[in-house]
């Protein structure tokens, strides 16, 4: 198997393009992403895309965004997770490079959401969910937080207020992140005053829906070594699920494929968590953040709320556990299915040390992570400088 | 680079299964190919799927399908490129395995179109389309077929009833086989009173719409002979795109992207397009057959029409060119984003000399090819027998 870099990073601001489309987007990605890393074409392009259908009525986007790139007959399909399929379009990169099928692969995440007005774009965004046992009977992305929410703070014993600093230092760790969709801060206490979406979880804590697209060129190491340009080795790379229903789980507070492709990356990369200098996390929701912090051991059970009360001295880019240095989902916004592709550019940009106001010190190692679901589809990778 | 195999094949009938939704039917062909494998579980599940979110308000089918099948924690996620779907998926299966970041992958195509009813589905269907210029304005696939036909018949000189041969063929192959959607044959003179759907295709040039799975799991060639299964090697393997519109293309009557792979998945298998004894195509429209069966060189250019008059001899599996051995789209059905797969299951049923009255004799090499859009996504595969 060949080892595996990445040689080239574009992205869009996020936030309501109301003026570009999919292809746009996409194609504006996918051709910054060539020219960072000095290349004009590729063998193959992989979008990360999870709500083209139903928010947009159109699929088959790697042909399209293939198309409007100028890059046919270039070989090109799409990859589809939930919110996950920035992450897993990423790994789909990966093995299509390591494998020796493709020497240069274009790996997109793109996601048009604002174009859909409110209410459909709820119902779009359902098709995540069961349709048959969840979707159908009204249950919405959100009501699925709300309800892990309910649970958690009855469970543990604890007040509502507790998660406002993940949400404090995402929006801190924007400010000045052009592609960010929020800059503006949350001040301590307006956790208290924000509306509820679906009780217990405030607008406040969740992560608003947005367009964008994020690309990122893989190529073996050893080509990238000859490129001569800073290249990010993928050091891990692993996938899990868990049952798709929160009914059928065995236990509703512990998102175990979290666990399982964290170690697995780690493992991959033979590097321990605390190994880890900079994370971008799949913080969608302030209970999703507290739960991917206790499955990935970065606290006990039940402790994991207990970290956003020093979120905005330890999350910082200068703290000790960086986290969502660039705003994460919350401040940077949500373009789902291009999310976990942002999160690989911003890990670039912070191993490339590229990153500015939002540099984390020597960070060596990066960690990123791609949730669809409440937790059933987890693809993590762990990225570091290529030597 | 490892060399990847197929080791086990699973397919429910294709059809209207009103009583069997997704993740039943996805569930159903992966427990029967993992069977036939004599294994129990895999690495990863890689689902083949073009219309989930738009027939079935359904994503996340990886999760989704690998909870149903009980194989959780595995990695699970879905490939998209419209018709194409099945073979893209099949490529990103044999890429996770080529790679080695997996020993053993499900690859799974799945499609439930029959709950949409007929107007809803041909507007699901759209979402392959090009939303902003084609599908907003009015055109449908079966559109796209008539305007590309209407084309053909006018720059060649072509008589409708030239085509018939290619779905008479269809049919006759398809008798014997349960999983087939139509068993009931065409009589010759019948295209002349088929009624028009999108003039000038007719009822009996386009393919059903179906539902149906088909799944193979792949192992590395090396680990399918300690098996001690009939294994088929994936001797070639490559994927190429078109320009996504019909108006946007150079030449209407010629598939770039059908040559691209074509050639592609030969060399790669280091043979010749003559050195194929059994091919299962893409026959979603009869003048989709006769381009396609241009663009790899089996006919002239304006030529191709003329091999259906010899299609009951030719294209049956004791002719010289066996196509679509089990009915093809046209007869065993057409269930989008599973087709591709069908038809590596179909290949592999010939390989292993287990295909029946369908045998085509001495068949040592199978080509399949599988098409999204109107020529827009095209996935070839080049299989054998393995040593």
């Amino acid at each position: 198997m060949r080892d595996v870099a990445i040689v080239g990073i574009g992205q869009t601001p996020v936030g309501e393009h109301w003026g570009a489309s999919l292809r746009e987007l996409g194609a504006d990605a996918v051709l910054a992403a060539l020219a960072d890393a000095g290349l004009s074409s590729a063998d193959a392009l992989i979008v990360g895309n999870a709500f083209g259908a139903s928010f947009s009525s159109q699929t088959q986007l790697g042909a399209l965004i293939a198309d409007y790139a100028n890059l046919n007959p270039i070989e090109a399909w799409s990859v589809e997770a939930a919110d996950a399929s920035g992450g897993a379009a990423l790994r789909a990169g990966y093995m299509a490079v390591a494998s020796g099928l493709a020497d240069v692969v274009v790996v997109v995440g793109v996601e048009k959401s604002t174009d859909s007005i409110a209410q459909t774009r709820v119902m779009a965004r359902n098709v995540a969910l069961d349709a048959d046992y969840e979707a159908a009977h009204g249950l919405t992305q959100t009501a699925q937080a709300g309800l892990v929410m309910r649970r958690y703070l009855y469970e543990y014993g604890v007040e509502l207020g507790a998660f406002e600093g993940f949400s404090i230092n995402a929006h801190a760790n924007a400010k000045g992140n052009k592609n960010a969709m929020f800059q503006n801060q949350i001040k301590p206490g307006a956790f208290a005053r924000a509306s509820m979406v679906a009780d217990p979880v405030n607008l406040f804590d969740g992560a608003p829906d947005a367009d964008g697209a994020a690309a990122v060129v893989l190529m073996s190491a050893d080509a990238a070594r000859d490129l001569g340009k800073p290249a990010v080795l993928i050091a891990g790379s692993a996938a899990a699920t868990d049952r798709l229903t929160l009914h059928e789980r065995q236990d509703l507070l512990y998102l175990t494929a979290v666990a399982e492709s964290t170690q697995k990356a780690l493992a991959q990369a033979e590097v321990a968590l605390g190994d880890v200098q900079v994370m971008e996390l799949h913080d969608s929701y302030t209970i999703m953040t507290t739960l991917a912090l206790e499955a990935m051991g970065f606290a006990a059970r039940g402790r994991g709320w207990a970290l956003a009360a020093n979120a905005g001295e330890m999350f910082r880019p200068t703290g000790k556990l960086p986290i969502s240095t660039f705003g994460g989902l919350k401040a940077r916004g949500n373009p789902v299915g291009a999310t976990g592709v942002y999160q690989a550019v911003e890990a670039c940009l912070q191993l490339r040390c590229q990153a500015g106001v939002h540099q984390v010190p020597q960070a060596h190692t990066a960690l990123i992570q791609s949730i669809g679901g409440f937790g059933s589809t987890v693809v993590t990778h762990v990225l570091r400088l290529l030597d």
